[in-house]
């Protein structure tokens, strides 16, 4: 599979988060792009994700609401930008559905699924508009969220079936 | 040709302007993107464009300075989000290049060309957060000023040569 390369990071503005995943991209795709497998890893434990939404192209939706152990409810509502099957996905929470400006929105997402044998490397970039943002969204704990739920996804994944 | 719709407006958070243009689609393609015939009619008369870059994929640059006549330039610093060829772009502020958010962004953009017998129905389209960001870009003159560009562009797109 020819593979395309994550974005080349800038340190003062993006975070980056990668795991090994020991599935084929195929079915590391399946677990980002389906609201049931996705269910079932991108909550940090004992969080859940209790709602998600996915319209899987370009202008679509990407609509999540987490509960957290204390029972508050976060909503991400984001928008797809690139969508290209089992290597990249981009989206934003700048934009919601349809491309409109979102009201609150301050990243944007490329994740990248890079073949290895017998596994998948999976990149996670969050891009920020200025420093201000990057720090804020690295102290609300962006590493150990994206590199936990990361792991929960290594953890799901093998069970996914690969009809998914 | 097969020729895209506009989407449907929602008239609390977009604005419109469309335009006849006699010219065959293509050449009001060129119009729109590429940066030297951009330049001839994208400023409302008596501004200028003074600098325009245009990298014309999802995620490129979509980067315009307008002079007035008083001398006071505006940067427009934009990201394409979709490329059609000869029927849609849409764009948006609320981005930069690569997808990353932008600072003070606050509209997305969709642009339609559609054939009529001898010309071609240019149809833009822009798209706001909330009520408030619309109605100010509406009393900000985004009707006179998108109006009198597209009445520009009516005036110079005879005049493009079809090699463009």
């Amino acid at each position: 599979m020819s593979s395309l390369q994550p974005r080349t990071l800038d340190p003062r503005l993006d975070l980056m988060v990668d795991r090994i995943v020991r599935v084929p991209p195929k079915v590391a795709w399946a677990a980002w792009t389906q609201p049931e497998p996705l269910r079932r890893w991108y909550a940090p434990s004992p969080g859940t994700v209790t709602e998600c939404e996915i319209d899987l192209r370009p202008g679509g939706v990407f609509r999540f609401v987490i509960r957290g152990p204390d029972g508050n409810e976060s909503r991400i509502d984001s928008c797809y930008l690139e969508v290209v099957p089992y290597q990249r996905l981009i989206w934003t929470n700048a934009l919601v559905a349809g491309y409109r400006p979102a009201l609150d929105g301050f990243f944007t997402a490329e994740m990248t699924l890079q073949e290895r044998e017998n596994a998948t490397l999976c990149t996670t970039i969050a891009m920020h508009r200025d420093e201000d943002d990057r720090n804020q969204h690295a102290a609300a704990g962006f590493h150990d969220g994206w590199g936990t739920v990361l792991d929960q996804l290594g953890a799901y994944a093998p069970s996914i079936k690969t009809d998914h």
